[in-house]
Order: structure tokens, then sequence, then C-alpha cells
């Protein structure tokens, strides 16, 4: 591809001059509505996506006190619906828009409280940094929130989550609701005001049903648009990034990259993506291990779950610990470096841009 | 699905008093580029798709004179790219789309001009309501562009057109611009200054290969993404709404609806949509037919081919005549109403809202 | 792959010396169906696939001449249901099994005769060598058969033909009849006792609705596991084959291979075979031509269509003429020989081996 | 369907009488390899599926015995390769068929004996009923089998046993060999005359790195054909029925009927069956419980794997117990009953009937 953009030739291609005539035909272009191309042609298509949103790294050492803040002073309630502070590109001109199709927001729920039930064609998940106490009722299945975990609720079904600890809960939700405003998709409802089962299991009922590798019940066996398992469990995550590196250790070929254990949440009706618009995987480097530089269409959020290191994001490099939360646009590179064990969860819309058939990937040397 | 959403709660659910600590917290979000749900869940989240983009109607008699009078003045080359006006929809604020994910422009081509090679990753068309005598030539294939064709330009394929005749020709292009710069998908490369093959031939390679029905070459098995078949000729399309209409008359189950013949440009190497973000199809009502109300996800524009009748756009009534078009935003109602026999183009964004399992449609009686 | 099997050690592995304690034991094996895998490995897995089919070629001066006797001494109704004379493969004991998955018959209907109505899980084709007169009637649609035409009855179609013309008509029906009968999948049903409609249309509705080559009609957008366009008319066929020449003379990569013009029939709503179990296609070999020697899993029947030319089968030479018919079974090799411009009708059980991931494909130097 | 099948109609229609012409004419036939339909409608193309093969019920007190016996007095090596001994279905004249698709052997191997490798195009699988101490290595890949296992050994992997315990093991394998032997799919190669690993880890690579529920590894993002994970443990099994019917116990749609818990064995990187041609699944009744009557296209093979119970199989009720087998071929219909809680390991054909669409089901009250 051609990345030497002639930006003289784009300038002043096709620029006529300026008289009383043209002006005259522009004037007619705005009353009627219309915009030529040849005033645009650069920014509307650029030579690589070049995307009003900005790399940018969150502190959780900054949102966890604020989030601890809203506990304190905003009741979480119908209308406004959730406690839950979204990030804010700061390439987007304020919108709690993470990127330009993803939502990121810290939820924050005190004891005792209820956040109430509705649903949405949008898409959502939860991932747990810490703490515990929380369960989150999904279509009337109860679904115990813990760290490590990830939690899903996929469009349309009703959900609300009550805290039964004696503790305040944080963790970060995921949606799709840039995109889903954006493209004009959304449609809400609301649901009841309180939490429809109080129980507190264990295990949800779709993990009883679904959480057995390999084994599909046969009351199930039409294939679901997104997975009926919805609940994604640590013990399981963390085992699978360990057997990873073992069998490195081994000589076999499981990982992403030399100490890099990944694996993606899936779907076990399709092995496909959990939900139709965002993507989710778990991460573990090594202590120093690092990933090559790569580059993505479509946007990308990590958070820290564990560990220290660092990110090269648009060739900047900051470092990350516990908590802390970066955003990748389209097309920004972006690399992971461990100073100890690293462990970081990922989301992404990728399954919008595969499923669209934009998907490229540029990947450089380590 | 609750139509009838209670204001009130939204607006007051919530919402804390104002003291001096919670405009000090609203100031640390700000800060830390973070934004509450709670104080924008309605518009972030709204009932029902509720888009910026308007219902609106152009008229052929506005838009062919200022084309023609930028044909006067306006130079086609390179950095500009191509002569094309853009249908702004006048809820964008300005932007030359037609909606959120469409691009609809007419462009305009003189005698003996060349409108420069290149290609982007995304995806295009162009549908005549009348004129000949330009050719696009795709990946080095020359197209003949004739009255009621409609050609394709899938993404990254190098194309630019030349007129051979002595008359200028308009006609008008769909594209997926919009979706393609807020989704941050776009990939853009320059190529010859001028088509890159003069020939004028009656049928492209791409129909000679492909344009026999059920047909398909040995040399041709894998499957693509978007149509190889890239031309579709007003004499297939014509003859089949015809025979639907013919097998309506004789009990057959062959029409959309009553009176309504309509049929779908596919990929033949799938059966499925010729592009993998645009929807065209063609729609013919007899005169005195009408279709039901219908709500859709996604965005739609209609093109009137041939006759006389109108539109019930979004609740209001517009006559239409040859050359117009209208957007319908999402899940906004239309419906057709034909005094002669009515024949449409229409293109959409439906693959994406398929394939991203966000479509909902609503028929409402005729 | 190995393909020097060690006979010896198969012969004489696992060979226990003959006791009469050996032979109690495999009195047991009997006494209780049972039977040992190490007295029959070498036959039940053969090194490549073993047929008991052989490679076989029929004459048409041979089969034409019985077919004609048959009218004149057979009736054609109820019970027998068709005057169809199956090819039987040498190999299979006499069973009218063209291969072990195929069935290949010449069927003959005389003037003013009815081939009765009935349908079954079967999949069934017929393509016409020579003559005009009959239509076929597929769940109510006549569909005139004709001199070039491939015309199909998927499974489950009611289907009968009657004669309006003054001549015999003798054409070849292909179906999956021995695979059905091997895998116990066959349903059966009678039907009327004549055909239901006895109009004699030029194109059958299906023809109307679909076959516009990439347009589809709105009122049949669910995918279907046979085609819905049944008439593939030799009009098209000879054109998209003078077309890939045509198009290999200018250079284009249009052609299977040198000289060598090749179409698939396809169902247009997804592209791929025209019916699950039975691959159709048609070759043209431009004089002098010839393909390389190609093995494959599954078995495959051509049948000339015109021109002269021979097949290299199983690495014998034979000379073909208008009508004759040969059969490979699963990994003969065959190849094609064009003395004249030499066109082919082909048939196959591909789409099995592909559904179950059997296929393998050798070809070999010209 | 019509069920009633004219007989008299079927076996008069169109047979001509009987002259020294037609007696030259049939003499016509033979000479040139031909059939005629009408002499064989009936037996060809039956009203339902009417299968060679029997239902038959196999005891394991019976099997358990020989497979011992054979052990003393049979050696296992290469050319014979497997001390495996088919069950030969009485209808299918004395082949180790026991389905017209289906291979089902007991494998009996003594300690510290080898079972050479091998690979084929034949997908295979082993079940055990009972027993532990054989590791199966596949491609490399040493795999545990224990009680309540399903292992496989899909087409094309090299795979050779060996027995590292004191005891002999037995269990059952279940292939595709008459499918493939009578469809000539079949290819053979040898491999080591030892298993080419010695090694006895509690688990494989295979479930190290796929056996995490919901949970896919980065290294393995490209679909198979067949499934990665290629052991399924008792314990997932065992738990994943046990919870099926606590579900349904709490009132919630978890089982495949009353008191009846049921898992499919599947391919985590699709969702669906294990290998192209074999669906595994495993079944368990509570004490009381029973199936309605059901017919498939297609045959299936059960084996008991724990309780005691029946089946009504084409309308014959038989008892079983531990390590009995029964087959149902196709369209004969089968129902369980339990008399304790009964388990139940099932194979069946599904893959291939539904791939091909000819799957039908028919079920009765219970």
């Amino acid at each position: 591809m051609n990345e030497e953009l002639d930006h003289e030739t784009v300038a002043h291609g096709m620029q006529p001059e300026d008289t009383p005539e043209l002006r005259a035909l522009y004037q007619g272009f705005k009353d009627n509505h219309l915009n030529p191309l040849w005033t645009q042609t650069g920014s509307l298509m650029p030579m690589t996506p070049t995307s009003d949103a900005v790399p940018y790294v969150w502190k959780w050492s900054d949102l966890l006190p604020l989030a601890e803040k809203s506990g304190e002073l905003v009741p979480v309630g119908r209308g406004g619906e959730r406690r839950a502070i979204g990030l804010a590109n700061p390439g987007l001109g304020g919108a709690a828009y993470v990127s330009p199709t993803l939502w990121c927001a810290i939820q924050y729920l005190c004891p005792g409280e209820n956040a109430p039930e509705h649903r949405h064609a949008q898409n959502a998940f939860r991932f747990v940094v810490e703490g515990e106490g929380v369960w989150t009722v999904v279509d009337g299945d109860p679904v115990r929130m813990s760290r490590g975990d990830l939690l899903l609720t996929p469009g349309w079904r009703f959900h609300g989550h009550h805290n039964v600890a004696t503790e305040p809960m944080a963790w970060i939700d995921g949606l799709d609701i840039p995109f889903s405003r954006q493209m004009d998709v959304g449609f809400f409802e609301f649901g009841a005001d309180r939490v429809t089962d109080n129980a507190t299991p264990q295990f949800s009922q779709g993990e009883r049903l679904w959480g057995h590798p390999g084994l599909r019940p046969l009351s199930g066996l039409e294939n679901t648009v997104s997975s009926p398992l919805a609940a994604f469990r640590w013990e399981h995550t963390d085992r699978a990034l360990t057997e990873q590196l073992l069998l490195e250790d081994e000589g076999q070929p499981a990982t992403a990259g030399p100490g890099h254990a990944a694996i993606r949440y899936v779907n076990p009706t399709t092995g496909g993506d959990v939900m139709p618009t965002i993507r989710c995987e778990f991460h573990r480097l090594r202590a120093g291990a690092s990933t090559p530089a790569r580059q993505e269409v479509g946007s990308t959020v990590f958070q820290v779950f564990e560990g220290e290191g660092a990110v090269v994001l648009g060739g900047e490099r900051r470092k990350l610990s516990k908590g802390d939360l970066f955003v990748a646009p389209s097309w920004v590179s972006w690399s992971l470096e461990a100073e100890t064990q690293f462990d970081l969860f990922r989301f992404s819309d990728a399954p919008i841009m595969e499923a669209l058939h934009f998907m490229r990937t540029k990947v450089s040397g380590a």
C-alpha cells in the first residue's frame, strides 16, 4: 500500500478558481443539502485509518477514588440506571466513548444496593479486576461476580445487579454503546426496579448447563448469536494460561508468541466470539516477555489484571499497574512489555471488523 | 417492547443534589476524561433507534442542474478524484453523509474526461438513472455504464471512469464512506491518472465469466466477499420484474407483495449481498399499488428510476418523479405508492445490521 | 502417503497358529455375530480407495436401440414407474448401480406417454443429449426438456413426465439411488397417475423467477438445500463455455486449463452444488486439447454431448462419440483428449465427499 | 407420507408379457451391463428406509470372555494391527459391520502390549466401559484411557496404543469403516511399530490446550474438521448430567426429556460434532424414566455404561445391563426404559445424514 500520500496533490487537485459563479454553485449545494467530494477527499477517505479517537491510558489510582466518591454522593436507581462512569476518549469531544465503537466504564455498587433491571439491544459484559459480593441477574439467572471473572449480558437480556456483601464492589463494564448510538441500532426497555431473584448461588444455571468442556446439552442444540455460557471463571482462565506456558516449556506450539499465553472467550455453540460485536480475551506475559508492535483495524481496550509492565502505545511507552486501562484506536500500534508476570484482560470490536471484512493486521518486529 | 418511556423517571432518576462536593466530583470526572452514565442515559440508549439523521427527499430537478454547472466550473482530476456531489443529510451537521452509514452522490463526467484510478477499502457502486457513454475500469476490466445498470466497485479494487461519448453523463454513486470514516476502517491508494484500458466492450470480462444464470466457471470456485459479477444489466432486471408480475397474474407466489415485484442483486458465489456493507435492490409497483409502512434498523436510500408516485416517509407524504431520491434513517417508517408503474432502485446498510444481528423489522398495515 | 503396502506384512501379521482352541474362539465369534479385524484389515482398510466398481464405457450406439426396443415392448406406468434402463457397473454384481453412489439410466418416452407422478428422498436430474418434446412436471411446474438442457428434480418433489411430441424421446437420468439404498435414507410416495399440469410453456415458473443472472426475488430470500432454478438451458451453457474460450484467447484466466472450458451448475441461493449429493458440470475441450490425468475420491460419470475424442480411463484409452458414457470409480485416473471440439456433460458424488471431508485429488502431468 | 403402499400396483405395473422378443431385449440388457428400473423399483426405492441390517443386541457377558480368550491366543501386531473384534450385524452377510455405515468392536490389550501406529482416512473413537492403564498416542500426544472417557482419533492422525498396567484392558472402538469401504474413501498408512511416546501423563496436550470451558487458545484460531479436544473425561460428563437433573428438579428446561439428561460431545472450534461422520452422546435416565419411541434416518449404537434397564427395539423389549450393546438401523424405532439410574454411551452416523440433508425423525408417545 502506498503509505506516502502526496498531500500537495490532494490539497490542490480539482480546486477550481474562486469566481462568483463558483460561489453561486457552492451556495446551491448548501441550499440543497449537498456537499462536493472534491473539497474533502483527504479527510473522508484517509490513506490509512485516522481516528478522531486518541490512544490514552487511564490509571486505576485515579478512577477508583472517583468511583468511591460517587458511591457516597450519587444514589443508584431507575433513570440513571447504573452508577457507571464512562471512559471518555479525549479525541471524541467529551462523549463517554472510549473509542468510536466501544464503551468502557467503572461501575460501583455499595452494600445492599440494587441496580434495577432493564434490557437493551446493546451487548454488554463485566470484568472484575477485584472484589466480590455482587450477583448480576440475567434473564432471571443469578450470576456471581468474582475477581477475574468475565460475565456477559448479551443484547436484549434483562439484567440487574445487587450487592449482598458488606463492602462496595467495583468492576468494569464494556458495551457497544458508541457503535449502537452512531449506527442507530439501539432498543431499550425497563424491567423490574429490583433484581427478580435474590438467590446467590455459586454457579449460574448457564454455567451448570454449558460449563463443561466439549459437552453440549441436548436441550441446547440450536446455535445462539451470543454465548449461552455467560460466566467465565478465573479458575479456568488461569489454568488455561498456566498450561499454555507449561506446554511452551515442553516445546509444544501452545502460546500466541514467546512467553505470551492468551485465550479468547468463545460461544460454545459456535466456537466464535461471545457476542456479535465484542471480542474478549485474556493475555499473560512471562516476566521479561514482550509482544511485537501490532496495528489492527478497529479499536481495543486492555485492563491490567495483575502485575507490572508497560505498553508502547502509538510510539509512546507508558508504565502500567493493576487496574490501569488503555485504548488503542484503529491502526494505532501497541505492544506489551512485562516486568513481572503480567496479566491483562482485553476487549475489542474485532467481530465487527471481521464480519464486514474490513479487518487488516500489521505486525512489526518485537 | 415498552414504547412508552417514562421520561420523568429518566430525567429525575439518580440525579443527586447539587452540592459543592458533587461539583468537585464532576470536575474530577472531567479532569480524568470520564463521563458518568447517569447524566446521559436517555440519549445514549434510546428506547428505539433515534437517529440524528432525518428523513429527506432530494429532487432530481434540483440536483441535475447543479451537477451540470459543476461540469462547467470544476475540473475532474487527481486529488479531488471525482466530480461527485454528496447528499448531505440535514441532520448530520453538513457532512456529506446521506445517513450515518451511507454516502450517496451524483457524479458527472463530461465527454472525453477521465476520473483517475484509485482504490479504497470502502465499497462502492454506481447506478445509472439515465444516459450512457461512460466506461468504468475496475481492476483493468472496462465496464460499460448504461441506463438501468448497477455497477460494482467492491473494496480495494482499482477503478477509474472515462466518458467516450459526445454528451456528459450523470449517475449516482453509493458507498459506505460514513461508516468507514466513523468506524475507522478506511485505506486508500492512488492508481493511474487515466484509466488503464480504453477499450469500450459491450460486456465486461466479469459478465462474460459470471453472467450466466446458475452457471459457475470452474476457474472461479473460491467464494469471494463481494460479487465477481460487477455489472447487472437493466435488460435482466426489467425481465425479472416483468416475470414476477406475470407470475402473480397466474396466481403464483412470486412477488414481494400485491402488485409489488422486487429483486435483490446478489453475489453469485454465495447468493448473498453483492458487497459486505451495502444491499442493492430494485422495486417495481404496478400503477395503483402500494406497500405497507415499514420500519427497519439501519438506513436506506431510494431513487426513482421511472414513473410517478409517492413515499410516505416518517408520516409525511411526498410526491416523487424520475431521479428523485429519499433517505429513510433507522426505524423511520416508509411506504411507497404508485400512480403509474413505479420503478425504484434501492440501497441500504442492511448487511451490516444483519451481520451484527441488530436487524429488526416492523411492518404495519398498508 | 506410503503407496508401497507391504502385503507380506499384512498377510502374515497377527495370524496365530491354527489350533483347536483358536478354532473354538473363531466359532465363538461366529456364534455371537462377531468378526475379528485381524483377519481382514487389508480389504476393509485399503491403502488407497479400491472400489469394487470398475471403470467402464457404454456406447450410445448400443444403448439407444435397446431403449427403442423397450419403447415397443414395455409399457410405462404405475409400479415400474419409469421406462429407465440403468447402467450396471460390471464390478457391482449386476445391480443397476453405475457406481457405489450413483445411478445412471437412459429413459425413453414415446409420443403421448405419461410417466406417473411420484416423489422420493433421492435426488434426481435429467440431461438431454438429443431430442425434445417432453415436459417434466415438478411440484406442479411444467419444465420443457430440450437438447443440452439439465433439469433437476431434487429430493421429495413430486414429478412426472409426458411426451407431447410425435417422436419418442430419450435422455439420461442421474440419481443417488445406490447411496440411498446402501445408506438406508430413502422415502418414496406415489402421486397422480398422470402429470398434473398438461401445459407446455417455453419456460418453467422456476426459470422465470430465478433464471436472471445475479438477481434474486425478494419472495425467495430463504436459502434452499437444492437449487430453486431447476432448468439450465443449453443456450446459457453454450454461451458460458464460448466466452471462456474467447477470454482465454484474450489472455484472461477464464478456463479450467489450457483449451478447457468448464462450468458447474449451481444453486443460486448458495452458489454451491445444485443438490446435496450430486455435482453437475459441463466441459468443453478445443480440438487437440487434453486434460491432465486426474484421480479423485468418489465416482464420476461423463456423457459425450458432441464431438469426437477419447478418455484414458484407468490407463486404458477408449474412443468416444456422441452419447457415449463412462464411469470413473473412486481414485481411478481419467483424462480427456479432444479430436474435434469435444463437449461433455459430467456428474459426480463430489458433494458427498466434500461435505464429509473425504475429498482428495491428485493431478498428474497432461 | 403415504405409508400404505399398494403392493399389487407395484408388483404388476409395467410388467410386459413374456415373449421371445422381450427375452431378447432382457438378454441385450445383460450383455451390455444394463438393468431396467421397472423390474426392481420396490427394493431399490422403498417407501421408508428398509435396511438389510437388523436391530440386534450383543451382551457384554458374551463379548468379554471372547475378548479375553483372544488376548491369550492372538498376538497383537503389524498387519492385523489391532486385537479388535467387530460386531457383525446379522443382516449384513457376516461382514464386520454393525450397520451399513458404522464399525463397532471390542478391543483388548494385555499388559505390556503395543498396538502399532498407523493412520487412515477413517474416523475413530474409543469409549471405555471399564478398566484403565492404556494410553493411546495420537500424532505424538499420549492420551490416558480411563473408565467413562471418550477418546478420539479423527481421520489421518497417526495413533497406536500401549498398556502400561498389570491388567488387560478392554474398550470399544467406533469407526466409519463400512461407510468408507462402500463409498471408497479410505486411505491407510503404516507408522511406527511401537508407540512413539511412552509417557503416561494424566492429561494430554490437547486437553491442556482445549479442555477449558468457553476458552480457546489464540494459537488455535483456525477451525478444524474434527475436535482438537480428543479426550472427554468421565468427570465432566458425569457432572454435566448430574447438573441437568438437578436443574430439572429446580424447574429449569435443562433435560432432553423428563428424567432424561443427555449431552453431545462437540468440537470446541465449531460447536458441531466431534468428527465429520460420527456423532457421540451420553444419556442418563433416572430410575423409572423412559424415552418416547424414536425413529431416525441413519443407524445408531448404544452401550450401557452403568445401571439396569431395557430397550424396546423395533417393537421388541430387551433387558440391558452394563456393557451390553445394541444397534438400531435406519428408521427402526427404539426407546429406553430405566430400572435403576441408567447411563448409556451412544454413537451414530447422524452427521452424514444431516450434512447430506437426508435426516428425518419421528417421535411417538412414550
